[in-house]
């Protein structure tokens, strides 16, 4: 088990109807002008951004509104928040939406008290001193940037898709109620159950060992997610599945389920490459390369994946521990097949080249001049071997 | 499912040797003079406060120090801290110790600032509005005060052991290394255990359904806790059972594991009243009330006792349902003796006389102004029929 620090302060304010609270949450914070930000026009549609306005309006918060973030969210619409913060003399930065709306947001909130360029801080050229105050409101399960303190960002003019980590951006408070996912379409909400597992999955599979807690909080975690995605497929408003996937979505990132771990991440490196190449949706990216990515390193510890066979995927052992292992895998792609989910990029939609491929690794081994990976420490052959195999 | 607020800011710096950074977390505080809390000389023997002391020296942060804290520790020590810290001029509260160190500062830290009398919080006269910040260095997993906001004093002078939640007593910091509870004798260890396991308990037996997340989380946690309660019982320097298991009392007690639970809490009223009377283990009281009380309250949801019978306990289901959940009442027994625990009054050490019960009732009603409990709640009859099924 490694040493760890645990840092996750934002206050949840969980249930029905509790985006009626959020002007109070920012009044509680000693704020009184909010930059509202928000993706299409669907929180405008349902009445949602209403509600809102109206229990900033009673707490006395006034409020500008910057709409327009799209998935895989774009730098230069940070820049756009940057500038309309600082000429609108926002104190309060609200997200209401998911993890692109939440990230922008952040990358925002460093971008307004810093003199240089924001991409600096996603370049790994600065690292963040000051940062605005910020809350949400989430309106899908996916992400989980409402308790992390990571937010993920695409340059347009050089196609790279970048995090930044720093526990500035946690926000300060996240407003979950469940209910505003309802109408989420099933593809949406299977991307975000996707989404959901492999944050655990990242931290689950590694080398440590003796995690009993962790592990036993994780395995939980990953077993409620199948079972409420299952549940949405049929039942899309059934309140208490869409609360655990939820819960669970800001529980899987806010570093819970890897205290002690030694994280692994080649799956989202691996997805965030193909991300910035074709758009795809981040949840159906992972689930197109994760298997390729199991296969190609289960022989780092295939009692691990035996594990995760037996205590998630809820597959019989059997006398043969690396064979349990490989059922394991298997059964992880019958539950994203199951959901509606690509197991193959193929299924996802795309025809990768060879110079696709060859492309694809360079980005994400950053020009061949770094490892990706926990578990299984992968250079730039490995990387190109797991995009063929998950080629389909 | 019930809406819930979950905040759990304290930041958690976890492992091996991190008593060497306590300095450096309060300093990041903004803070420069401590009073550092203790309880008997262990902490000096050990060499531990020498160690704390220079990592103080090191940052710049000068100390006083009050020790002499007995479990259940007193009113009159919260007022000594209180004209200390005011004497000194301390801007910083730290323990080093267990749960009764971190309530004696929680305590002192809602003192300090208030112009009246300090039990005016936990007699429910007045609501604190500050409290000085506070950092804590643990040295046995348990009472998970830690993370927690709730503070239990005694006061000498009537008797009565009266809780007070607040989250101003939140601590900034957490200092947890496992190694520090290597030499913990083993009552105070298996002690420990069950304090951990009733603070999820607690939370557990609740007729709030389709908490899938929560429920998960508790299981896992329980289940971990017993099996490192038990290779500690022979193993005492075992650090991964150390460490998972203080791990565990801080989760059990944060909140986590009652996330959109109605809570219980029946058993811990019964046993502050036994520990007010009588001034026996926390955690060995717990397990002297938890099987009457189980009993008593069985049909109020049997099919829940099952399933913890099945998830926790590892009862093997039999077709009789009721059946089943009684099995687990008795699996938690036999847990609870194999690590010398009670599962009486009388095997705790004390023979409750009809006068006594009476007398242990109205305290636990409030003077039969109250129910007690959540699953069902329990009148004064009640609570005379749970103490004499726990008599023994």
């Amino acid at each position: 088990m490694q040493n760890f620090t645990y840092y996750a302060p934002t206050k949840i304010v969980f249930g029905k109807e509790t985006e009626k609270e959020t002007g109070a949450l920012i009044r509680e914070q000693g704020c009184e002008r909010a930059l509202i930000v928000y993706g299409g026009g669907s929180v405008k549609r349902s009445g949602l951004q209403e509600r809102i306005s109206a229990s900033l309006e009673d707490a006395g918060v006034s409020h500008v509104e910057l709409g327009g973030v799209v998935p895989n969210p774009r730098l230069s619409k940070v820049r756009e928040g940057i500038e309309l913060c600082r000429r609108e003399k926002a104190d309060f930065l609200l997200s209401v939406g998911g993890g692109s709306v939440i990230d922008t947001a952040k990358a925002i909130s460093y971008g307004v008290p810093y003199a240089g360029d924001v991409w600096d801080f996603f370049a790994g050229k600065a690292a963040a001193q000051a940062a605005l105050p910020m809350g949400c409101v989430l309106t899908i399960a996916a992400a989980g940037s409402e308790m992390s303190n990571s937010s993920v960002i695409t340059n347009e003019e050089n196609g790279l898709k970048r995090g930044y980590r720093s526990d500035l951006s946690r926000q300060r408070f996240a407003v979950l109620n469940p209910e505003l996912t309802y109408t989420l379409p099933p593809y949406q909400t299977a991307n975000g159950a996707v989404d959901i597992m492999m944050h655990t999955m990242e931290r689950y599979f590694t080398s440590e060992c003796d995690l009993l807690l962790t592990d036993a909080l994780g395995e939980g975690l990953m077993r409620t997610v199948m079972e409420c995605a299952r549940t949405l497929r049929d039942d899309p408003a059934n309140y208490a599945a869409r609360a655990n996937m939820m819960w669970a979505s800001s529980l899987s990132h806010n570093g819970l389920t890897g205290c002690g771990s030694v994280e692994d991440w080649a799956s989202h490196q691996l997805q965030h490459e193909l991300g910035g190449m074709f758009d795809c949706s981040h949840g159906a990216g992972l689930a197109a390369v994760w298997p390729s990515w199991a296969r190609y390193v289960i022989d780092a510890d295939y009692t691990l994946f035996a594990r995760f066979a037996v205590k998630v995927m809820g597959v019989v052992p059997t006398a043969d521990e690396r064979e349990t292992a490989e059922r394991g895998v298997a059964a992880a792609e019958c539950f994203f097949r199951s959901i509606g989910m690509p197991t193959n990029i193929r299924e996802l939609g795309y025809e990768l080249s060879e110079a696709q491929i060859a492309e694809l690794a360079e980005k994400c081994t950053n020009g061949r001049t770094r490892t990706v990976g926990g578990l299984k420490k992968l250079d730039y052959g490995d990387i190109v071997k797991i995009y063929e195999g998950a080629r389909g």
